[in-house]
């Protein structure tokens, strides 16, 4: 048997698409992504790196390793040296709960990746209601308005028949039995009363970046 | 091969729990509902049907047909005569839009068969949330309310983080595609963000009625 | 038994998000159906209709029903009158097959209501490539593209995988079997392998264009 | 990328329904944790903490640790001083086996948290009719009535046809096979055929609690 | 294209397992039927049709309809001669309710088809104890005892750990929403707490027949 | 809003890779049906129509319909003129029961429709195995084998273990219940015990007949 | 909160339905089952103890676990005395892989713990049918077939149309992917093309076996 | 209880059907897998390992394990000798990303087992579709196309558009939330828009090499 070319860059996709490739680390083993920041670095990228358990990175040649910037709650590092992200926020990201931060972080993450800048605004969840009106305003100033839910996920129908910016919804894991593991969040985003709620998979706080960063590209540079 | 006894009227059911047995006519066949009908009226009782629609309805025997009072929108039949409810309503049925009407008229036709007035409030369904906050204070008067919503369910928890009474939720079917008949509003339900949100089963508002009844034996008499 | 106020339209939605308010006609009565027209005309009006059968068109009483703007592809009618789109499509929406396209038109109808004009591009499915790379300079394009596919929904796949755009993916019901009424095209667009696109409900062409329109505000006015 | 205020605690959440918030542990980190007990401290509060693991309790810093009064079985933890329940108990929590005591401990230490005293009655499953059947004047005399059970959830059928009071279903991942975590025992709660019993999430002891603080606020204080 | 022996009757059943062929009329064309049916005319032998609709057997030849021993509640039929069923019953067929009939119904005549009676004991559902228990007696003498019930299927639970026979559960689609066509039944019949319930396929009246055929085959003969 | 081109017809799909377009009739409404066929007339192509119901047919134009050769058992029609085949048969289609046939028997017009001759070989499911092996030694003599099963589909595994020739398994919608339109039959085959055998979609007999097309340009001419 | 009875053991069970209660140990804590045992060895009772994992057992006082006759394969223990099975085997139980013997060794133990012999005969999967057909008659000869098989569960559709006997078939959770834990397996049996094959619970070999005793007191003593 | 001949190998296999039997070594023990080498041993036969975890590899007995040659990625294992695969490649394994790698050589290592090279091409996802295009010409040149891919599993559709050959496809677990462990790739490549694409089961790299087997029979010797 023979085998040939395993690791294939996709080194254009940002001129393409305007999104860098990313490596999901989760099913990968300490030697395939070895082998990847490898490729990358004779090419001269840098690499953003989700799911990264702090096990795996701990089982990376120390010498990549080392030039990881790691995020823990995220799962997050970005190999080589990224620029800081420039300019005013255009990006909230609301979240339910403390156990919805993970996600709320990775979003994050992948948008300083790109450049730009996020804020985060966490604890909203609409069992308090008051704590999501306290902040509408703020809210409603963004132009993309990330919101990462679990459980029954009602917070992203409050929040898209309130806000009128461009809307999507990450539902998370967070819960148990019936919440089966973000799968009624999910099903609950997608059946959304509120309208025009988009909606990635569960936990995909790179996914929702992603869609925001192709909506970014909508807006005027000065916006 | 012999049947023996093919129907048995649970006409203890009151004195026991507090709830009149009713016929659920969906899955029977006309001559079925017409047989338990005809016990009923040896037995000199009054019945309750649910989910007989009109076509059914049509092909009973006139005598028995024309003893029923029908109300088409929740397909409910009051077989006999019952006394209208006394006294002010102490349950509320809040809805989310107008395709649940159909499921909170079937529990206010429930209560009312046992003799207690409900107030149905329509239409607050949480995509327009300004709706739901005008009515506030009139829901959270009630100390038993029954929430009735489909598609992603969000209202039950938006009125379970806001009211201190009793909340019973019962999913509708009203939605379609990943909505699933009520499947997607039944699990959002039983995640619901907000503490102690109780669930019927889908569409069932007869079932939400039952646990109200449940409930309004709690409160004293002159409440 | 009393109920109050049975309709609460929710005059305010395009006020404050930027999308009027639709009735999906589906599980409601034609009696519902006429009544909320009734309301929409008194307060001077015009209403998007969304899966309104002909049959329950012409169950409406002539007078309304006369005033309906009807396509009966897409199952959609206007109420009232609408001034056509002006300017430029600035979005496109891609279909892989003709079973697709009362999707795709809902989507379309949607957009023209709201003022939008829009490029339906269809039968443009991956089983025959060469189909979609004919038209992919025109698709690349667009600011914002609308992906509708059904069965195994890889058409999204590789457009979000070729577009800088922002890609919103409705999964439709087309397909048998493990098709399941369009939920294998749904998590198969939530599980892309291309990066940022996201997703609306089954056969939700409505949805997608609300999606749409919010991005739509993100656009200088003359993009 | 900013972050601002990751946790934000709703206080007046007993004030405004009667019940305090509580912590889900499980899916938090230790570190979340104890941020969380620091704020409430800060605050002058208790707090309920749920699915609390020995473990993660264990990595708590000791001068958080040692102030939670922790109950291994139920995995709960009081943090801070609460009053011990006052008067007779007037909900009990029926379970069907040894299994589903986490759940009934959890159900009666949150009631005890809000001080209610609860009468926890365990292993009367209807594999051995007799042992409820001996119990069932006993049962009936409460006015709440809380039912634990997983596989079949045979239980609270057999138990909301024999009494008058309000029946709290809580299903539990007891079981395997197709018991699926709960999910068996979930469905079949639902599709009662009791009239009036009411259904909260799996192993949900902490919400079938919270419905039955509701209920409580029905009775009269002496009742 | 070519066709060979598109039917071929398993004559031999009987001898080899002691269960005659039966053919299932759903999903076979009248047509079908027909030529089944002059099949085994040809080679003499008698046939049992199940879920035979009375729209399909109006649509079969008058000849052989008219030889069609027809039951309408169960839709089954005996095509040919059979002798009437001879001894005492040894099978009891017990039923929750009035809508589970008609799988009671084909089970019995399965039975009777083999020459065996059986003893029909209809509206013993958990939710009103009492009609059990009042007929337990006479349930706990017969050696088999099939049990069909739908919704929460906790008939077969309580049945099992009373009495000491052959339990064969027969889920039934009784009920709406989350029963789901009898999929909740099936699933709380095979995680019953009661020892030894086995089960058969929804609504399958013919199988649980079968199923005690095999089991009549234990007795002795003179039992 | 503009829409160009709605269909575009695949018509070198077959010098691609052997195998023609075919139009899915169901999902789309006959003026869709007629345009295609309007089309394909236009470019002198003939074309095979599968999931083509009576009603449809009737409801194309006369002198559309009176050129497709219609076969009712299995909703198939071929528009225009295509040779017979010619030659030995290659595959064999082996089908479980009566109720299978319609599945068989699309596979078979789909062979045809490209050249190639099938041998239907029914009703040898393994209930009664004697069927099976009287006829096994003429399936072990096909190179290909496409078994068509329902149910429990034992059948492809009885057979894979018993063949060595490719092993196409088409799951069918036959049984109720449990077998859920095929969707058991399906998890069952892919699942199954002997080895290699490769499945296709729930009644998709025109997919199972497209792998076999592949697979025959794997034998020599003469084969 | 006060806490009565928390074990009650059904020590009647054996006298009223001819099987002893036996204890289930995933989900317990060692200190519950000690408890239980402790509360068995009190009244002088042996007790059966499944799905005792060795890290359990060996968790146990070792009092207490020296007093267990323990199976590693089978995860069982008997607790206390019971004598060896007399007199012949009438239970065959048929398992189709090395990986279907834990059920089928759960199954043989339990029969044993209650008197009864029983044959295992192993690895006669249906992939190679000879190994079944070589020990056609032996099966054929037992009054009492169990057939554990996990994946597609082939294996009792062809022994159920071989043999005369009861087959109670036992889904296991041998597989990966679509075999989902033994799920395929579960609802390939339930619709299983075979009549009268009875089906338990996942990976129920106590289950099973408790069925079997059932069917084995229909038999005559000396059978 | 007496067990007789726990393991029979099948050994004529290969002469049935051409492939080996290969022992699937999750969900057996050391002891177990054991057993089975060494009955192998004594018949002087080979055997291939699938599904050897490296913990399980080293608890056999090192005079087994070292006659296994083992390779990790895939969790292969053959013990005993066999030859190298000689001649020219005829199947090719493309892969979607490096997470689907293990399945991939998977099913190479059993190409090889049976004396079969293949040619493994890796990285050529869709959402980067030159990668692809970047090799077609390559993959079109191979008679017979296995593909693995996970998530959403669009790689098959469009290789199955674009190559003449055999196309079997392999859903893989790559991929977290509604992926869920493979099933909506495996879904999506049934329902595939491509005609002919046969499907195996999740992550069996086996069962698609076996498929392969089948099919390399058709092919004339010197291809």
């Amino acid at each position: 048997m023979s085998t040939s070319g395993a690791i294939t860059l996709d080194l254009e996709r940002r001129a393409r698409i305007g999104i860098e490739e990313a490596v999901l680390c989760e099913g990968k083993t300490p030697e395939q992504v070895a082998d990847i920041l490898a490729r990358a670095d004779e090419a001269g990228r840098s690499l953003l790196l989700t799911r990264l358990d702090v096990e795996k990175r701990d089982a990376l040649p120390a010498a990549l390793a080392e030039r990881i910037n790691y995020e823990a709650l995220s799962r997050t590092g970005v190999f080589g040296t990224v620029a800081a992200p420039a300019g005013a926020a255009r990006v909230t990201i609301v979240s339910a709960g403390t156990s919805d931060q993970p996600v709320s972080r990775e979003a994050a993450r992948t948008l300083a990746y790109h450049g730009h800048a996020a804020e985060e605004i966490g604890d909203v969840g609409v069992a308090g209601l008051w704590r999501l009106m306290a902040r509408l305003d703020e809210i409603r100033a963004f132009p993309i308005v990330i919101v990462a839910a679990g459980m029954d996920a009602a917070l992203p129908s409050v929040v898209g028949g309130l806000v009128p910016g461009l809307v999507i919804a990450v539902p998370t894991s967070t819960g148990y039995g019936i919440a089966e593991g973000g799968a009624t969040a999910m099903r609950a985003m997608l059946a959304s009363c509120a309208p025009g709620v988009a909606v990635v998979n569960i936990d995909n706080g790179y996914g929702a970046a992603c869609a925001a960063l192709r909506a970014l590209g909508l807006l005027a540079p000065e916006d």
